[in-house]
């Protein structure tokens, strides 16, 4: 392994230990405590599960690894805030969808090389890369890292 | 800049975002808001930030970077959890101790290389640090920018 995909290696292992610190604290709460509002008029944890399936299920065309799995995610959980829309899918169905996305990112993540890493991810301009060439899919993937870790710690005052 | 130093520094840019939303969320926080529990029974916003102060003021000596400034806040803020002491430092001195740190250790890593950041932390022995090189200084970096998103997204539950 030469350096850039041993530093790139260790981005990675932040990823994966928030993934599975998320799965960790999902399985610890129940349906019903996630169906609570965490503080009164703050997001409930089926929010926050819907939420970060969409927001992870986008990064598969943001990195160009693919479609987005489930866009009926989008409207609901990122373009609205928690309890906007009336129907919304069960915290069964969403809990599968994250863990559908996460393992899907995980097994194309491990193929990738640090060239890869170090392309422009789809959400900016060929100008604007060469501007700026810090707006690369290892820039999504760690603020995506810090993202997750956000969430995990509101999921974390539920329990 | 070569590219090791190219890749350390978006983990870098991860780690100055969330202390500028760290500082962001604080700013707007007033002292009473932050000695209220955030979830009855949880932690308060006041021992969130004496929890990162501490934490983050015990990176320089495990970074090798110098003495830790407070290490007052070690038995209040670490070894025991919240509402455990009774006499502890003021919401604004805790304001001003994290803000210290946090701008010593910005200016500590802004002269540090790549060679440096892969170089072993004080919390590893030379034996396990060659069976295992991934725990050198970055990871510390990257663990230490989760654990400061997971506390910022408590925090923004009390605005």
């Amino acid at each position: 392994m030469n350096e850039s995909n041993f530093i790139i290696s260790l981005a990675l292992s932040g990823w994966h230990n928030q993934v599975k610190a998320c799965s960790k604290i999902l399985s610890e709460l129940s349906d019903d405590q996630l169906l609570t509002d965490i503080v009164p008029g703050k997001n409930r944890g089926i929010y926050i599960v819907g939420h970060l399936a969409a927001v992870h299920d986008r990064m598969l065309p943001l990195l160009g690894l693919g479609d987005q799995l489930y866009p009926a995610l989008n409207p609901i959980f990122i373009q609205t805030p928690d309890k906007a829309v009336e129907s919304i899918p069960t915290v069964s169905e969403l809990r599968n969808q994250l863990d559908t996305v996460n393992e899907k990112l995980n097994s194309l993540f491990a193929a990738m090389t640090a060239t890869q890493w170090l392309e422009k991810h789809n959400s900016v301009s060929d100008e604007d890369f060469i501007k700026e060439p810090s707006r690369n899919k290892l820039s999504v993937l760690i603020s995506r890292t810090n993202h997750l870790a956000n969430h995990i710690g509101q999921l974390l005052l539920i329990k």
